[in-house]
């Protein structure tokens, strides 16, 4: 059955147009053949409009579905396992979970014990810092947390990240009590940002950094991290302390003669072989992948060991010296909340946060997705926040989630958290038994280390394909990388950011429009490019227009069309074909118009209407065929040049061609 | 015929995929019907995929097509008209023509005297150099620039936003010549800005400032000005030197018992009233517009006559005083090209030139549609940009094109820019001759000009109507305007530009999707809220995605369709209905995908192969399938299982129900 165009209007005008429609609907079974019309929605009240906006942008999942309909004391359960998902896991724990959660947890904890050590140094904070935010954060995380293949503790980005910013601020050799009240205050600040944007369900906002810009920021991170690591590998006791590749490089060779230790140097050297030996091993055979996660302690334990025997320290080889022994002190009375560094250590914490996050549920979503369960961004959020707020009253630093230590813990084969429990268990047991042992570990093996693990971070696969698929894509992931190496981490963010985005708004100021033509003997109307087949309608222009009408496009889309309208004019008197009569604009893909995009339509209405050429629309969609009768233009352009399909509008004005197929 | 979809690869891979295409092709045409697969555009080279971008970006409007096929003389000559239209437009130029030219720039010319002497007091400069400022700019303007009706000279918003941005650093009181230096720095660097803009071709960057903000930004900058007046309309001597509406209300009540002058309101208000009448008759009466335009220079001269007679500046009544006799003096040298005002000179400078333009732009568009020629935007800028440059090095400020006098003189029946070159001539004659006439001139009567002028730049009409279609534009729209009276010109702009760009980010983040459901007895798809009776294909879901994906939405239309999926599934587990079986995704307005769109469907996948649904594409555009087929998507889901549109892929899925149509 036909459909009235009215929305039912109250005044005189409206009625007037309903009547017109109700005639005009006799007439549209015929002339359309199938007898519809552009339908209109009912009109939703301003406040039903805003609900449903918020809804969408913040509550997109849903989260009160599952409360509907229950008791209340069901319901109050239900939310604890929201906040506390071990409550609802827990319940079906079994034996056969646990041996793989412990095999897992023992694996990435003999990963994370040397690495915790390292990366606390790229952070410029104490040994033991690094530990520490190894055993509580994860034990918050194993109880809030709902992915079950993250791997929770410093990462190497973060602490990169943490360690130059912070040292702008205060020197960390000078004053290090100062340096890590601050670097509390920026891990309590990270944790707050972390569960507010949680919290505010504003999690969309880390998606404004693309795919993209992630792989090229990774990528020169590692480099610059990797860098970094050449103090501890050559020995050399005067670095420079900016991370861009100018002034490291700088500084490795202007130390060349007189700053390198070729004790550690051999050290470092034969141990990184090693390493990466055993990641090729790991990486070949999926079965060895343990031989990959435990080299780093065997190496660190056979050096350690190795320097105490020869005392190769006493001939300059740098060692870690002295880890305190004991469990986390508390920290919270050291928090800056007040004085000139609690802006900067909110800046710092901010900063931080959002990168720890990304990283954290980009892992998050993808072990998920192997395992085929769904991570939950907002909640995730919280968990990750509560965890550094704990984290930065427990003398931890900012913890998230490893990409390397994840994905072993996933091959390793984790059932749940508690291989996060595992592991800090025996960082706990480390920190109150062994650490002393780890006082003649060479700094050059925890270089190796990093630099070993940081090489996995740069994915040339991914920024192959980027460049295939998308070469502005591509280019973004290209800023962020020599952004990060060639100048410092946040600027390397900056540039990530302000590409993507730029990218979206040329996308939205120059969209495509593409000319149709009809496909012989179907009523389909194509774009003539993708389908050279399609073949034009004498004396009708059939155009698409390829994305909403904004004020930011639609001078360009009236213009663009009216080009369409010329090119397509002089090819026609050359050819000597029929006159442009009809102008038909398919606004499928317009899923919005605003005020200015109106105005162009108008416009592009009078231009027409000064060359003798009718303007006839296709297909509206439903915020569209409102907006234009808002503003009255469909009035303007009469009602009857409104048609369901561009085979109607066809049908219509140019009946011979359709008759013809 | 149908059409394989192989592009001719040359690896082993795709020969396979090809032959096994050509397989699918014979049967294809018993599966469509019409036998049509989806078309894959030839592949452009990296060169030309980068040239066509930038020339859609940049050269949108093929500026060199006219060159084309032409003797070298010709196109010289061609180009010097670009660059001056005059040379074009004078060859035809005729008496007739000067008849309304002349009219039209003597009605503007007396609108202009009184106006240019009240803006320049609200850029706090001496009145002649708003007098200079209706000089030079127009003559230089009707050589090179292209729109008919436009009247150029000093304007209300960009004085008040130059008086407000130059008084931060300079006081016009104690320090005169440097602030007139530094403003006509700022002029020089507000024409380079806008000569670059349009010499690179940057146009489009202006769009960017959305028609609702403008609207908001005008009305806020119309009522602070209006606000500012009641300095001269009140007569009060110490009056605040913020902008804001707190500020000025504050200055007035303090000013109320010893600061306010009778004699000067008398004369303001009556002349006030006299201009109201003035303006309302003229636009309530078209032929009588006149009234309006010549009420301003009647009410300086009486009243004028009246301070002289009466010798009210001996009450208090404040008067203009002295206005220098005689043209334009060079200043050239005054510009300051090095030291500290550099750096100011230059960002007020580009700020008040792109208000500039966006204010000239608008208005020549406006006018070149109501008589139906084109305006060249970038062409139009250059010639704004030289005309602001060679204003600043002969005494003028920023003129750009004015609303008001625009108006007057298109209604004064203007035919070329040689109206503009008749009010110079009017203006210059003033400078030489009469201008120590004006020395009585109560500062009251400029007052009640000005009032009266901009309360024409608040456009209610216009503000109603974007409340009617948008209520985020509206948002835009009240942001600025209350950004503008309740703080500053500046911080109300900025507010425009972001709740602008936030609009689209918002847009871009969180795109509508729709259910499809067939219209009985048709091959049409749409969605079934906006049509009702649309039903849908048991066992198969159908969904719609309106927008590009990309990585900011990515993972919602991931998520979004798997909603839509859960929610169809539970209404039909309540109905007993067929499973699900296949979900089409109608990808018709996905104009664009990156990367990260990729990774959302190849997870979309998965979801769906766990849940056993097969999932269907229907009519990728020549982007996206290419960018599928780069990134391998299309081998992983399968070839047979993207379709031209959607009726073919419910054929195939789901014959039963099309047969029953």
């Amino acid at each position: 059955m036909p459909r009235a165009v009215s929305d039912g209007g109250e005044s005189i005008d409206t009625d007037v147009a309903s009547r017109t429609s109700s005639h005009r609907r006799v007439d549209s079974v015929h002339q359309h053949g199938h007898g519809y019309n552009v339908g209109v929605p009912p009109k939703k009240s301003l406040f039903a409009e805003f609900s449903d906006a918020v809804k969408e942008t913040f509550f997109a999942d849903d989260p009160l579905r599952q409360y509907k309909d229950l008791p209340r004391s069901k319901k109050i359960w239900l939310g604890l396992e929201q906040v506390f998902p071990v409550l609802g896991w827990g319940r079906n724990y079994s034996l056969g979970k646990f041996k793989g959660d412990l095999i897992a947890g023992l694996t990435i904890a003999s990963l994370c014990i040397p690495q915790d050590i390292g990366y606390s140094k790229l952070a410029n904070l104490p040994p033991q810092v690094g530990l520490y935010s190894s055993f509580v954060p994860p034990l918050i995380y194993a109880a809030m947390g709902s992915s079950r293949d993250i791997a929770i503790g410093p990462v190497a980005v973060v602490s990169l990240l943490l360690g130059t910013l912070l040292q702008n601020e205060i020197d960390p050799n000078t004053h290090p009590l100062e340096y890590s009240r601050l670097a509390f205050t920026a891990t309590f600040f990270a944790g707050v940002t972390q569960a507010a944007l949680g919290f505010f369900r504003l999690g969309f906002i880390i998606e404004f950094l693309s795919h993209a810009a992630i792989v090229g920021f990774m990528a020169g991170a590692a480099i610059t991290i990797a860098l970094q690591q050449l103090k501890g590998f050559l020995g050399i006791a005067h670095f420079t302390k900016k991370s861009d590749i100018v002034s490291v490089m700088k500084s490795v060779w202007g130390n060349v003669h007189h700053g390198w230790n070729w004790q550690t140097i051999l050290i470092g050297a034969s141990f990184l072989a090693f390493l990466l030996v055993a990641k090729y091993i790991g990486k070949k055979n999926k079965k060895l992948f343990w031989v990959s996660a435990i080299a780093p302690l065997i190496s660190v334990i056979i050096s350690t060991f190795f320097v105490y025997i020869t005392r190769a320290d006493k001939h300059g080889v740098a060692i870690v010296k002295n880890i305190k022994k004991g469990i986390n002190p508390p920290s919270a009375s050291l928090i800056y909340f007040s004085g000139p560094y609690l802006a900067t250590g909110f800046r710092v914490g901010a900063v931080a946060g959002m990168i720890g996050l990304t990283e954290a549920i980009a892992i998050g979503r993808t072990f998920a997705a192997l395992k085929g369960y769904q991570i939950d961004g907002n909640k995730e959020m919280v968990a990750l926040g509560t965890m550094n707020i704990v984290g930065s009253m427990t003398s931890c630093y900012v913890a998230t989630g490893s990409f390397s230590r994840s994905a072993v813990n996933y091959m390793a084969g984790c059932k749940t958290a508690v291989s996060n429990v595992v592991m800090a268990t025996v960082v706990m047991l480390t920190l109150l038994l062994i650490t002393p042992l780890f006082k003649y570990t060479p700094n050059a093996i925890l270089s190796s280390i990093i630099i070993s693990a940081v090489l996995g971070l740069i994915d040339y696969e991914s920024a192959y394909l980027i460049w295939k698929v998308d070469k502005l894509d591509f280019l973004a992931c290209l800023g962020a990388f020599i952004g990060v190496i060639f100048s410092s981490v946040e600027y390397g963010l900056l540039v990530a950011v302000a590409i993507s985005l730029a990218k979206i708004l040329l996308q939205v100021t120059r969209p495509r429009t593409a000319l149709l033509g009809n496909l012989p003997r179907t009523t389909i109307y194509r774009n003539v490019e993708q389908y050279p087949d399609a073949t034009k309608v004498p004396g009708v222009l059939i155009v698409r227009v390829d994305s909403a009408i904004y004020f930011t496009n639609s001078n360009y889309i009236k213009e663009r069309i009216l080009r369409w309208l010329r090119d397509e004019e002089e090819q026609q008197q050359d050819q000597k074909l029929s006159k442009i009569e009809f102008l038909i604009v398919e606004l499928s893909p317009v899923i919005d118009i605003d005020t200015s995009g109106i105005h162009a339509l108008e416009e592009l209405l009078k231009a027409l209407q000064k060359r003798k050429i009718q303007l006839v629309l296709a297909n509206p969609g439903p915020v569209v065929i409102q907006k234009l009768r808002s503003a009255k233009f469909t009035d303007l352009i009469g009602e009857d040049k409104i048609f369901l399909t561009v085979s109607d509008a066809v049908k219509k004005f140019a009946p011979k061609v359709v008759d013809n197929v």
